[in-house]
C-alpha cells in the first residue's frame, strides 16, 4: 500500500493546508531541548543499520536506543532477545514492522512511516510482510545518512543538548569551532543528579563533582559554590537554558542551615527521609532558580515522570529502557508556592514548565499565568505536549488548553526530546497538527480568518517565538 | 475585518441555528449568581469610559476591574502601569486591544467582541492599529450606556448579587422600592469571611458581625446566633441563595465542644491548626446546610479555587486581581462526607456545586447524583462551567459530562459570575454553545429530532429551570 | 416519533457503516464479566413484565434491580415508591419514560431504545405519553423472552459470571451438564468479601469460609489455605478468570507475621487501623495473584469505585441501590508497586486493570505498559470503559487513551458487567462506537485504509482477542 504519507497527511481543513504550506514547513527548527549526543553530531556518526538508528544499539553492554518502540514491541508478545538482546538486527525490524500493524492511531505508527519516507523516501506502509525488502532498501541508503545530513536535511537552526553539570563539553567546543557546520549547538544544564537527594547514586554523583570542580565539598556552601561554578563553566560556554526532572514536587521551605544538615547526613551515607528530601529539592531548586536569573538562562521543569517501575526490568536493563510511567500526584499548590518564593525580589528566571499527566494542563496553566512579567512576553510558558503525549490528541489537549487559558500567540512551540536524528519529523507531525487546530478554528468562525496574523502566528509557533524568547 | 461577530458564530450546525434562533435568543436572562453592585444598579452608574467599564477603575485606591484581562495583558508584556496603574486610559485600551491578538481562541476574544458588537455596535475585529479610533468612537456612546440600559438591553428578568453576612443591603432595598426598574434584584448570602477561621482577617469579620448584630460573641453559640440572625435578616429582605467559596475542603467531624473550643481559640488570637481549620469550616458548612434547608434556600458550593497564589503581587495589589489559580485536590471523598451527613434527616438544602478543575466533573457529578430527592427535580446541580473554564471548550466538557452522567434537561443553566454589566454577552456565548451541543447530538443521530422536545429543553436551561428550581 | 434506532445509529462515517456491517455486528459475544445469575440461565427465567426484567424487582425484600436507572429516576423528581417501592409497575415504567426525557445525551437513552427494538420490535421513541400502550405490547411479548431466550437473541458464546468464593456453584455445573444449551458459562472468583477486612461483615465472611470450606479459621495460615482451595475449587469448576473491586488501593508491605497478627486483630473484632487495612489489601492482591499465575488465571482489578457514600439510603435500600460514586485518588504510584511486585520472579498473571475516573487513564495505561511481557501479547490489558463511563464519550476516551499509548489491535473489547439479560444490547452499542472511531482515524488519513487489517483488528476487538487471551 502506497501513498499514506501524502501532502495533506494531518491537514484536516483548507485553511490548515495553505498555512502549512505557505509558512510552516518552510521554517527552520529551533529544537531547545533534545537529549541528541553532541559527540556524535561532531563525529558525524554513520549507522550500520537502520535498526542501531532506529530501534536498539548496544552501547558498551548497555540498552540504548528507542524505548517508546521497545513498550509495544513488548506490548506485542516480542521477547526481550528481539528488542534490547542479541536478536539478528533484521529481525528486530521485522518484529517492530509486525508490531506496527497493531499500533492503530498510536504516533508511533505516523511518525515511523513519516522518517522512512522523509529520509529514506520509502512511500509503503511497513509490515512484517514487506519489513526484510525495504530493510534492504534502506540499507543501501545507510551510509549517506549520517548524524549531520539528517540534521542537514531536517533545516535545524539551533540544537539545545541535554548535559550533565560535569560535562566538560569537550564536543560542544569542537562544534563551535568547526565552520564546515551551520546548526548551532548549545548544551543545557541538567543537574538532577545533584539535586535528588535521595537516589542511591548521589554521593558518587557528588564526588564526580568534587572531581570535575576541584573543590572540597564539605558542606552545602562547598556543594553550592561547586555547583555554581559549573553553571558558570556551561555559562561560558553559551549555554542558557536549564533543564530539571523533577520527581515529585512538594514545596517545602529550608533553611541553609536545615539544608545544610540534610546534605551533612546524605554526604555520610544515611538515609535522608522523604520530608527531608523535599526540603532539599526545594532548596536547591529556590538556589538554583536565583542564578539561571543573575545570568538571563531559562529554566525547565519536567513534572510528574514516574520512573523505573518496573524492578525486575530496572535491575535487569537499567533506566531509560522502557519501564517509566506517569504520576499522579496533587501538584499545583507545590508548583505555585515555588514559584512565587522564587518571584519575591525577582528571582524567578523565564520558566517552561511541562507535565507529563493532563489531567494537571489546566491547573497548571491557571498556575502558571499567576507568574507572568512585563518584561518577557509569556515569560512562563506552558511546554508543549511532552514524551507520552506527543501525539495528535495530547498536542490538541495542551494547544486547547493553552489557548483557552493564555495566549497561544506567544506559544514558543516544538522541542524534540529525543535520542534519534530521525525525530525531527516530529517536527512536521506538529506542525501539521497545529495548522489543523488553527484551521478549525478560523473555519468555525471564532477567530477571524486574517491572513497576515494567521501566517504570522504561525510562524512565530514554529520558530520566532522561541528565537525571541531565549533571545539568541 | 468586518462581520466576525456574524448572526450564526458559535452555531455550528442546522439545528444549532433553529434552536438558537426560535427559542434560546428570545428567553430572559435569570442570572442566579453574580458580582454586580447593587449600588451602581440604583444610581445607575455611568462609566467615565470603556477602560473604567471594561479593563480597569479605580476603587479609592484599590484596583478594581476585569482581572481577567489583566492576566493575558501581564502575559503579553504589557507593564503595570497600564493594567492597574496609572496609565493613560486610551492607551490602555490600546494594550488590551494589542493583547487580544495574540489571544487565539481564548473566551475573551469572542466575548471581548461580542460585548463591542452588541453594547456599542462595533462591527470591527480590534486591533492596535484601530484601537485608538474604536476608542473614540465608543467615547461617544459612554453617556449612554449606563449600569441600568447596559441591565435592559440584555433582558434581564432577574439578578442575584453576592453579599457579605453584615451588608445592611440598602441598595437592594431602595430598588425593590423603586418601580421604574423591572428587572429583579437579590442578594445572595456569603458568609466566607466567618467561615474561614484561618484566615488574617476573621477577627475583624467576627468584631464587624458583632457591631452588626449587636451580639456580643463569647462563643459558638452566641456566634451561630448572630450569624443566624443575618440569615434571617437576608431572608426577609428575599433572600433565597447563599455561596460558598469553599477553600481546600477537608470532611473533618467536629463536636459543639471541639467547634466552640477552635473559636475561642481564634478569637484569642492563636493560631488554629490545620485539623482544626478543617472541623471548623465542617461544623459552620453543616450548621449553615440545616440552616438554608429550614428556609428552602438554595446554597452554592464553589470549590477548587486557589487563591492569592503570588505574594509578591497580593502584597502590592490585594485579591481579585488576576493572581488566583485552580486547585487539583482531591475532593470527591470529602464532598460526599459533607452532603451524606447534611442528607440525614432530611437536612440537606437544594446545593449547586461547582469545581474550577475540570478533572473532577466526572467524580463530582457521580457524587452529587447519589443524593437527588424527589421534592426537586434534579436538587443536586452539578453547576456551570465556571470561572476559568467559562469557555466553548470548557462549557462542552459540562455539558458531555452532566449528559453522560445525569438529566441535562434539568440543568439550570448559565449564570455571569462577572463584575461588569457588559458580561450578560456571555449568555449569548453559552446559548449559542448549548444550541451548537444539542444541535450535534441531535444531527448524529443519538437523540430523537423532536422540535418541541428540544425547544423545550432549550428554554427551560436558559430560563424555565432556574425559575423552577429557585421556586421565585 | 419512529425510527430512532435505525441501521446506521452511531456510526458516524462510511467506513465505520462497513466494518459495522462486514465484521462487527456478526461476531458472536465473549462476555468475561458480568453479573448474571447463572440460576436465572438454567431456570429459563421468564419476568413478569418489563418494569421486573429493567427496572426493579423486589427479591425476598430487597430492591433488586438496575441502579442506573433509579439514579435519573431519583433526579427526574420521582419518588422511592415508583423505584424501589411497592409502586404499581405500571406506574414505575411510565415514570422511567418520562425520565428519559430529560435524559439528552445520557446512554441510558439510547441503549433503552435499542433494547427495545433489538428484543421487543419497539420502534417509538419511548415518552410518558406513550408508556402505558408500550408496556402492554411488550407485555404480550414477555412469557417469551426468557433468559436463555434473550441470550441466544444475543449472539453469546461465552458468559463468564461473578461469583462469591463461597459459592458451590451449583447452578454452572447444572448447566455445563445441559446439552440443550449452547453458551458457555463459567463461574469468576471475587474474593472481595474476604480481603476488606476493615468491613463489618469480614467475620462473618471468614465464618462462611470456614464452614464452606471445613477448615477451622484461627491464623493466617490456615485463613490462607481455606481461600487456596477456593480458588482451587472454581478452577476444577472451568473458572479462569479473578475479579478484585479494590477499594482505596494503596500499597503497603507487609511481612506474613504482620498480616496474621492484622487477621488475628480482626478476628478477636478488634478494629484495625487505616495502615493495618492497607497492609492487609496488600498482602492478600499478592498472595492471590500469585496463586491464579500458579493456574495461568487472568485477573481484573476494578480500581476507584467509591461505595454506599449517602448513608441515609444505605440504611434504608443496602447496597447496590445508586448510590455508588467515583474516586478521585492518586492511585498511579500504588498500582505501580503491586504489580511491580508481583511481576518479581515473573508472580504477576495475566492483568485487567479498570478505573472508573476517566482522569486516571492516561496515568494508568502508561504503568500498565511497564509490566508487558512476551509471553502473552498485551498481558496486561486497559479495560474498557467501566459503568458510569460506558457511553460513547466514555468509550471514545478510553479509545483514544488505549491507541495513543498502546496497542490497540490487541484490546480484548467489551464486557456487559450487568444484572439484566437485555443489556447485551450494550456490545451492540460498543462494537458501533468502536466501527466509528476505526473509520474516523482512517477517513482522516492517519492509519491506512487496508480493508483486510482493519476488518481483522475490528473482529479481533470484538471477539477474537478475548478468545486468545484467556485461551478458552
Amino acid at each position: 500500500m502506497k501513498g499514506f504519507i501524502n501532502d495533506n497527511i494531518l491537514l484536516f481543513n483548507k485553511t490548515a493546508v495553505e498555512l502549512y504550506n505557505n509558512v510552516a514547513k518552510n521554517q527552520p527548527i529551533y529544537d531547545y531541548h533534545c537529549h541528541l549526543s553532541a559527540k556524535e553530531i561532531y563525529e558525524d556518526k554513520v549507522y550500520p543499520s537502520i535498526t542501531d538508528l532506529w530501534i536498539e544499539e548496544d552501547d558498551n553492554g548497555h540498552a540504548f536506543g528507542d524505548h517508546y518502540k521497545w513498550r509495544l514491541m513488548r506490548a506485542n508478545g516480542v521477547s526481550e532477545k528481539y528488542i534490547t538482546g542479541d536478536g539478528d538486527k533484521k529481525e528486530k525490524f521485522i518484529r517492530w514492522a509486525d508490531t506496527l500493524s497493531y499500533a492503530f492511531n498510536n504516533p508511533l505508527f505516523v511518525w515511523s512511516h513519516l522518517e522512512l519516507k522523509r529520509y529514506f523516501d520509502i512511500d509503503e506502509v511497513l509490515s512484517k510482510d514487506n519489513a526484510s525488502r525495504i530493510y534492504d532498501e534502506i540499507q543501501k541508503k545507510m551510509p549517506y545518512r549520517s548524524a549531520r545530513t539528517l540534521i542537514k536535511m531536517s533545516n535545524v537552526d539551533t540544537i539545545i543538548t541535554t548535559d550533565d553539570p560535569c560535562s566538560n563539553l569537550e564536543y560542544h567546543d569542537k562544534l563551535n569551532s568547526d565552520p564546515s557546520f551551520e546548526t548551532k549547538i548549545y548544551p543545557s544544564f541538567r543537574p538532577d543528579s545533584l539535586v535528588d537527594i535521595d537516589k542511591s547514586d548521589f554521593i558518587d554523583n557528588v564526588k564526580l563533582l568534587e572531581k570535575t570542580t576541584s573543590i572540597k565539598i564539605v558542606d552545602l556552601r562547598s556543594f553550592l559554590e561547586a555547583i555554581d561554578s559549573r553553571v558558570d563553566f556551561f555559562n561560558s560556554k553559551g549555554c542558557y537554558i536549564a533543564d530539571h526532572g523533577v520527581l515529585d514536587l512538594v514545596y517545602e521551605d529550608a533553611t541553609c542551615e536545615e539544608a545544610n544538615s540534610i546534605l551533612q547526613k546524605a554526604l555520610s551515607c544515611k538515609e535522608t527521609t522523604r520530608k527531608e528530601r523535599n526540603m532539599f529539592q526545594t532548596y536547591m531548586l529556590i538556589h538554583l532558580g536565583k542564578k539561571y536569573k543573575e545570568l538571563s538562562w531559562a529554566q525547565q521543569y519536567h513534572l510528574q515522570a514516574l520512573r523505573n517501575i518496573n524492578k525486575d526490568m530496572f535491575d535487569k536493563l537499567g533506566k531509560d529502557t522502557g519501564f517509566d510511567a506517569m504520576d499522579d500526584k496533587n501538584i499545583v499548590e507545590h508548583v505555585g508556592k515555588l514559584l512565587s518564593k522564587l518571584n519575591e525580589n525577582d528571582n524567578l528566571p523565564k520558566t517552561i514548565i511541562y507535565s507529563l499527566n493532563p489531567k494537571d494542563y489546566e491547573a497548571l496553566l491557571a498556575t502558571c499565568y499567576c507568574f507572568q512579567k512585563d518584561y518577557a512576553p509569556s515569560k512562563i510558558q506552558f511546554g508543549a505536549a511532552w514524551w507520552f503525549l506527543d501525539h495528535r490528541d495530547g498536542m490538541e489537549r495542551q494547544f486547547k488548553a493553552l489557548s483557552n487559558f493564555g495566549l497561544f500567540g506567544h506559544f514558543i512551540g516544538m522541542l524534540t526530546d529525543s535520542r534519534s536524528f530521525l525525530s525531527y519529523a516530529r517536527h512536521e507531525y506538529f506542525r501539521r497538527v497545529l495548522c489543523s487546530y488553527v484551521g478549525d478554528i478560523v473555519e468555525k468562525g471564532e477567530f477571524p480568518n486574517d491572513k497576515e496574523l494567521l501566517e504570522n502566528m504561525i510562524k512565530n509557533i514554529c520558530y520566532g517565538n522561541a528565537k525571541k524568547y531565549f533571545n539568541r
